[in-house]
């Protein structure tokens, strides 16, 4: 009898080295470079409108004005082959991974916000105080959680 | 004299659809199954391991054990197609938009994990809890800002 070949372990994507992000959205903010936006939405960061692509907007079903989400962003004026930065520009500060930053320069420069919806329209959300600039492509909405940690 | 063609607006990445994920590192858990994996972190997910791939492990200088740190994984095993969801897969609930559900499926499934470093070697971390499954990809990791809201 002819021994059976072991089955082969199914491919899954865990060994492909990276996947495709789809934008869901698109940040209309008064900050229209790098250069103007504070550092975090704390830091005297305004309103910005997210305008949702057509296909996406279903997926804001049941949200509500008042509320605290995450916005997760693509910083697309990013670095990404910077692995260590000076915290905040201060040279004066050793060089550090940026793992350990909020650097917009980093591997795969997702942004996260965490802002509060203002308006809900057709067509997208006002929300702030978020620093993400004009143009910038938003990746994910998700809410806050008020039983984790995470937020 | 002929007229100039008004100058064309520079291309950026806004004008495009999406955007190329590169992994830097995955999950090597005990759970090895979506339906072992409890909903969220803390409840009652064990510690993991992130393996950091070699070309990433610069980007983890001056990490500290104790701290507190969010990890951005690909959920992998997720679906891209799903807009609304029935939240916590539970049908007495009514149809959610994904957006404001922390259902792993949808458009991007990033997920948001708020850990604890417990230990750091050459190769990677051990963090917890952590309720992603073995084999999952990760994107990103960054530390939890005292001063900020976001976490």
């Amino acid at each position: 009898m002819v021994a059976r070949k072991k089955k082969a372990r199914p491919k899954t994507l865990q060994s492909k080295s990276g996947a495709q992000l789809r934008y869901i959205g698109v940040i209309r903010s008064e900050l229209k470079e790098r250069s103007q936006a504070p550092m975090q939405g704390s830091e005297g960061a305004p309103d910005a409108w997210i305008d949702i692509r057509p296909f996406a907007r279903e997926a804001l079903h049941g949200m509500q004005i008042g509320s605290d989400i995450v916005v997760l962003t693509w910083l697309h004026r990013s670095r990404r082959d910077v692995l260590k930065v000076h915290p905040r520009s201060d040279r004066s500060r050793p060089l550090t991974g940026v793992f350990w930053t909020r650097s917009p320069d980093r591997p795969n420069p997702i942004g996260l916000h965490r802002v509060t919806v203002r308006e809900i329209t057709q067509t997208g959300l006002r929300v702030g105080p978020i620093e993400a600039i004009d143009g910038t492509p938003v990746v994910d909405i998700k809410p806050v959680l008020p039983t984790s940690r995470d937020f």
